[in-house]
């Protein structure tokens, strides 16, 4: 800031074309890495505390594995495995030389290298909203999602570059079959995309189709790929206490081929997990920690992420709150763990509102300054989420996506030297004057400042002139836009042809199973 | 948080009423004390840099003081006068000898000692949105406003209890003639609320008459008015470096009988201050470092405080940007220079919306994130600002004060011990339940989350049942309600009586006189 400040390219010459404005006129693409020291509400001894609480649950409770070879896994590992049920016990020397194991910082290469990503230390990366059944937008309202919102939504997220990984479906694509839905949805994340990209642990079938897609979309081997993280999955524990199959045997996939592992329990305190923060946190940590330890027995040193997703419910009505005071807090102290177990951190960015106004954008606003200043490496469901995460919003998404590029913006060197100091131009223009017209500013007022793509600074008379319409309402205009003069990322006409034969092929197998 | 947190005491009792549920279900009055060290753009090395421009500023360019007394007490104290006009230059020796007379730490007292408030070490304080010339709310929409909205405005400064103290006017009174509006107003500010008041340095008989009213207002002889502070004044330079007359006589004035006055340069970064950060805050650190060295000289001691409200300018337009990421870091960045003057520290949430949609709410809340984390003692026009503050709306106001409530309960401490770990309750649940039942959350769910008044946690069909309205409509019928269920504060009626005669007397004796 105040010296070499990023500025949206668009303000000089957006892709050698003539002076026309773009459609988005954002700032580049770039991975932020956080200027400021981390918020630790807990001193060391709150940490060391909710470890051993954490220690004790995985020792003395133990862990449900709902998955007959986890729990073969640990057994041969020397765990304690209830020999008629699915409780695990493990101490804590040995949870902690499986976790001492993950790396502390993981780099994610896509298709496109140069959308690359580091998860850990200060960089963080900033995901669209993942796995709502419903869509809504100003002009057609709620409604359950359909492959073309899913498309839409994907155009966004490549669209901007404050978004830097696709999470899960930004919809759920209803209308089509759960047992083929999946290689639609990954055909159409790989093509309109070609950022890093989840895949979710639904089934043998679902993972290694993905995994096989993500292969062939980069044009790898099965060397190539298993070499390096490619791709990533993240899975939540059934709290309390509890990990399904599916989501272990997912997991176990992509830890045996070297794909990194996000692991999220989703810690309700006071419906899923005890009502004070404290006892959430250190039930979140048990949870995620015996899954890495499980991911870390079978593949050493695979990248994994300890996420944290600690809310409340409010009382009186069971619904989760998300965005509240203790939401932040709780981020913040789950972030602390993570360092404590030198692991990249997951955060979410979240809100309990039904429509696009100021209550979605204090939930996530709050969400957000808790995950920053938790030092999240990886913050899901940053941009389109309403409604405790049932609802994806098009209006939404482009409105936290100019708070995300604010962050990003935010998270840059502040310059004190003799240039910004400014001596001579304050002698310059002394009592009687103005700064408009100086060299000092002259040099400088192109790319001082950071230029929004969404909020409106006029006045209220030319905003009136100008249909005096609220954010929202802007933001429809603009999403529609940006989705009219989307161009796909550029893939190899060989490659398209791979993956749409491998999807033509996988259909006629039938694709994945399903209930119904 | 998770053990000992604040609650809205309606949950339990409201003023020993029946169970009828209050208006307004809040939580009490209590000061907030920072939890989290501040935010720190700066180094060491940064600091020392705007101090020493600063310093060169005062001594080498000087400012003007456009005013005959302030010149004549700097002369006499060996500052540089100039003959033939207005510039004063002083060295840094005797700023910084002046300076360090301002004490640290302020306790104002004003009519009801409970609403007592510190400036200063990590306490905050919320002030209302002052100096609107419009007002606006969703039913009549966006006027010039009259004694009614003045009025409606201070019952809900007063009816917050995260409103601390009552700054500049809520919105001018325009229906009101000049002369006398300050009479007018005053009364109603002290008669409608018994929090801290401000008064404008609009004059000599405004300020006078402002501190004789406060006087009467608290009982008080005019030795125990002058013994401590009881109100507070704020003036803002006239960027570039100038400090206009009565700005000047109010601040002598009020510093002369022991009041606190805040120096708040408005230094928009690119018009009145330099384009580059680092040169606007040592512009503005000199500019309110100099009102300080004269109000020292006047009256060694007397409380003041140091304000920031650097923003900046759309460089296409002109228009000044609030709630931005150089507004954030020019805030903690002053707040350091604040930190190293020893002086208690006012900043600003503030926002360029036009209506109180999701733009001005991440507006406002950048701004109060710059805000808390710059330690901020003062954080002026906390709720209902819009439009770089030429408007006042009603449903800001209370959408603001969530937001404020939330920031108070965030501020708590955060408690691990035994208790809020839960071993025993994560044991009892185990795999196999939940915790809606068991003692531990029995014990402890009504009072242990954040409990909103104005957010929507309902899902989308209980939501669309109760109307499907967004936070704005719900914050304009929730402020017609506490506007109607407002009680005054108590007042002994001889005060009253003597208020309403000093009023009648200077009413007869004209006011103050006026330009037109």
């Amino acid at each position: 800031m105040t010296g070499r400040e990023e500025r949206p390219r668009g303000r000089r010459r957006n892709r050698g074309e003539a002076a026309s404005k773009p459609v988005l006129d954002q700032m580049p693409w770039r991975q932020p890495v956080y200027q400021d020291p981390p918020i630790e509400p807990l001193d060391e001894e709150g940490v060391e505390k909710i470890h051993a609480t954490a220690m004790r649950i995985l020792e003395e409770i133990g862990i449900d594995f709902l998955n007959e070879e986890a729990k073969a896994v640990l057994k041969k590992a020397g765990a304690d495995v209830d020999p008629n049920g699915d409780r695990v016990r493990m101490d804590r020397d040995f949870v902690m030389d499986r976790v001492r194991r993950a790396p502390a910082q993981i780099t994610i290469t896509p298709r496109n290298p140069d959308r690359s990503i580091v998860w850990g230390g200060r960089h963080t990366t900033f995901g669209n909203v993942s796995s709502p059944p419903n869509v809504t937008d100003l002009d057609h309202g709620r409604r359950t999602g359909t492959r073309e919102d899913f498309r839409t939504l994907l155009k966004l997220s490549h669209a901007f570059n404050c978004i830097h990984f696709v999470g899960g479906y930004p919809v759920e694509p209803i209308d089509i079959h759960p047992s083929v839905r999946h290689l639609d949805a990954i055909l159409d994340k790989l093509v309109l995309t070609d950022k890093v990209i989840h895949a979710y642990c639904l089934g043998t079938e679902r993972v290694e189709d993905a995994m096989e897609m993500v292969r062939i979309a980069a044009g790898l081997t099965h060397e190539e790929f298993d070499a390096r993280p490619r791709m990533f999955t993240n899975i939540n524990s059934s709290s309390p206490l509890k990990h399904d199959w599916p989501m272990l045997d997912g997991a176990m996939r992509m830890a045996r081929r070297g794909q990194p592992v996000l692991v999220t329990p989703f810690t309700l305190s006071g419906a899923m997990a005890p009502v004070t923060l404290a006892g959430a946190i250190a039930q979140q940590t048990a949870e995620a920690l015996a899954a890495i330890a499980l991911l870390q027995e079978i593949n050493p040193g695979v990248p994994v992420g300890y996420g944290a997703f600690t809310s409340n419910v409010d009382m009186k009505t069971g619904a989760p709150a998300f965005g509240t005071p203790e939401f932040m807090r709780a981020t913040q102290m789950s972030g602390q763990m993570a360092r404590f177990y030198r692991l990249p951190f997951r955060s979410t960015g979240a809100n309990a509102a039904n429509f696009p106004d100021g209550q979605a954008v204090w939930e996530s606003m709050n969400s957000l300054f808790g995950a920053t200043t938790a030092h999240a490496n990886v913050i899901y469901h940053a941009a389109g989420w309403l409604e405790g995460g049932l609802l994806a919003s098009m209006e939404k998404f482009v409105m936290d996506c100019e708070v995300l590029q604010q962050i990003a913006y935010y998270h840059q060197p502040v310059v004190v030297d003799d240039a910004t100091l400014a001596f001579d131009a304050i002698a310059e223009v002394g009592p009687h004057g103005h700064f408009f017209g100086v060299a000092h500013t002259m040099e400088r007022y192109r790319t001082a400042y950071y230029a929004p793509f969404l909020s409106d600074w006029s006045n209220f008379e030319t905003w009136m002139e100008a249909g005096g319409r609220t954010v929202h309402e802007r933001a429809n205009t603009l999403w529609k836009k940006i989705v009219a003069a989307y161009e796909a990322p550029p893939m190899d006409q060989a490659i398209r042809e791979e993956l749409e034969a491998f999807v033509a092929r996988r259909k006629e197998e039938g694709g994945a199973p399903t209930d119904f």
